[in-house]
């Protein structure tokens, strides 16, 4: 029973993402979902991402258990932003993501972000009506992440490696990391970055370009 | 339906669990829950802590959607260790850890560590029959966590700030988390710890042996 009704749960939520990614779609604006534990830098990499996509308009969805901190570091960067607080929901939904856009103005915007709840496990399992799903991972979490939470890694069309820069003060083999998330998922674009200090972040840039290119000449 | 599903399985959780703390109980041994985020150091804490506790016995349930990295670690210490593949589940469950406990031979044994599924979120809801829940954070994952994440912090009787030897090379206000876990906690421990290098350790450890003494005093 536990399962089933999971199983419907999740249907459900499939029906309501694809009528999602229909109508973001027809805006021609590519929607990224932002995945990755407490702590791996997804706010910091937004911001970095923001400024560095220069005259691209940004609209973000931030999902958070609790407050509104980092929707407050998106709103310094100018970028339009709505906070969905899950209220102690473990990961955002197709629903939650519906409503909160109806509050952005999303009408020549370039770029969707969703933040997701921090959390490894649970947001791979939800569709979100979004074009890709990137993974985002610190060194300071260890090289075996991939390994011991699959899923999320295989589901993302891309994973960011960040904090690079912490690299000499951890344990961490950053070849151990790309070949297993490779083993997993062997389409997935990786990168190697610091959000913070900005190194590797220009590679990342082209990518979101390259496939906002490719998403608008299809349509 | 779907918030009255969650409460039964809650409730038949609880049930479960409470059976459990009396088997446990009648035992003598200390049982401890460590809940924290994906790489915020629970394995190495325990490495650490095994290592520590000297001639106290310890048995270990070892929680993970995927693969026996930390249980072949665990082993490697010379702790009873048994491990749980939640298989994509989030969180350990009572019923996991019953099932757990009758591969481990508990009779004299100190203390019972319960690594769960790493995930700041769910486990926090799910009681697994223990004496003490422990939120591991490293300072790697920021000083907004329990803001962020209040409900963990909340439950919690202890919290250990972990990777301390890394506040040189992040943004991490010290005062700041300890500040907010006091805020949801004021009756919470809060232990400032290197793991790896074993800086602060000692505190810890003595706290355990105060609360294993206090437990089998009340027997």
């Amino acid at each position: 029973m536990k399962v089933k009704l999971a199983r419907d749960l999740l249907k459900a939520n499939d029906v309501l993402a694809g009528g999602l990614r229909d109508r973001l779609g027809e805006l021609g604006l590519l929607a990224v979902n932002l995945i990755g534990s407490p702590g791996s830098g997804k706010t910091t990499l937004l911001e970095r991402t923001i400024g560095g996509l220069g005259a691209r308009r940004v609209a973000v969805v931030e999902g958070d258990v609790a407050t509104t901190l980092d929707a407050q570091r998106i709103e310094r960067t100018g970028a339009a932003v709505v906070q969905v607080n899950t209220d102690g929901a473990c990961h955002l939904d197709a629903n939650m993501v519906t409503d909160a856009v109806t509050d952005l103005a999303l009408e020549g915007v370039d770029y969707l972000f969703i933040e997701n709840v921090g959390n490894l496990v649970c947001p791979a399992a939800w569709d979100l009506g979004e074009d890709l799903k990137v993974v985002v991972s610190s060194v300071a979490e260890g090289d075996e992440k991939p390994a011991k939470y699959p899923r999320v890694f295989r589901e993302a069309q891309a994973c960011v490696l960040n904090k690079t820069d912490l690299i000499p003060h951890v344990e961490f083999d950053a070849q151990r990391f790309t070949t297993e998330v490779r083993r997993l998922n062997p389409e997935a674009e990786v990168f190697l970055l610091s959000a913070r200090e900005g190194s590797g972040i220009d590679k990342w840039l082209t990518w979101l370009e390259t496939r906002l290119a490719a998403k608008r000449a299809t349509r």
